[in-house]
């Protein structure tokens, strides 16, 4: 998505460690009218026509994946992040590591939300080690939900998380790729 | 808002100890066309035609407060909650206690994205102890910005935090106060 790729080469900074901050306009400054843009992008690539949910985690994901529902006339679950020690009955859980706060996370969902019958398109704003991902296509499997696709901002691919959806089978979509990040700039994977 | 008492009185759930639940359709499993109609809403009780920006607290406020920002054709910030010992430079920051999480929080922004010159709308999706919010109205003091109003879904009337932001001389809006909740039922406060 070109829009979006602009966006990342003027205002993204690259951080030591393949960091890429994007809190100007993606997750801590939002620019809502891009995420729409990217909400709109995402109807070219997928059939979402039998979609009955759009699902995301806690916290980066929701504002996109609002915009999403929103514009797909569809309700939106947001996979809430525990401690891997808070136990409690009637949840769908998966344990997953975040390499952003160093420990491991569990994500919820209310088994009262997500049935059997349901048709899931997943949308988040980052992917990178695909550890999030993995966990809400758990969440999916749990409830013996559909995985109707997965719906990404902005992809590492210098990072192995989009690697193993695409080879797990998983319909990814990454609206922009970043191939490398360094003093040099950013340079985006051609597709 | 008549609208949002009705599906509160049709799909709230109240549990000991005064906690109404409205995850299904406010903050886990959420309805994005309610939260659009709450965004309309608040235009008739603020004059958002100076404002500059729309912040809320992730994560719970985020849906609605996107919603809000993309009708109003503003940038969204929403605060990070870090761990109270989480020091980094270049941040506003405000310490609040969570009655969620019973334990200190730290609510984060960063000092790049809010300036002297923001004029500020607050949202957020539940008004209790009213600790978050007034971290935010601190953020937005410590930016030295001017707050236009604060936009609430559900405030709970027999918690504190509404009285004190009132008479703290917030330009405070619920859109549905709950006055007694219990096994009778839940009554909202008359207007």
């Amino acid at each position: 998505m070109e829009l979006l790729k602009e966006r990342i080469r003027k205002e993204g900074k690259v951080l030591p460690g393949g960091i890429i901050k994007v809190d100007g306009f993606l997750n801590h400054k939002v620019d809502t009218k891009l995420l729409a843009a990217m909400a709109e992008e995402f109807e070219k690539h997928f059939d979402l026509s039998e979609a009955t949910v759009v699902l995301t985690a806690e916290a980066s994901g929701i504002a996109l994946a609002t915009l999403c529902a929103n514009r797909y006339g569809l309700p939106l679950i947001y996979a809430k992040k525990a401690k891997s020690d808070n136990i409690e009955g009637g949840l769908l859980r998966s344990e997953i590591y975040s390499y952003t706060y160093k420990k491991k996370v569990t994500l919820l969902v209310s088994a009262e939300w997500l049935k059997p019958t349901d048709k899931v398109f997943i949308v988040d704003d980052f992917l990178a080690n695909g550890e999030a991902l993995r966990g809400l296509c758990e969440i999916v499997s749990a409830a013996g939900a559909e995985l109707v696709g997965v719906g990404v901002a902005v992809e590492k691919g210098f990072q192995p998380g989009g690697k193993k959806l695409r080879e797990a089978g998983v319909n990814l979509k990454s609206l922009a790729i970043i191939e490398s990040a360094d003093e040099n700039g950013i340079i985006f994977r051609e597709e």
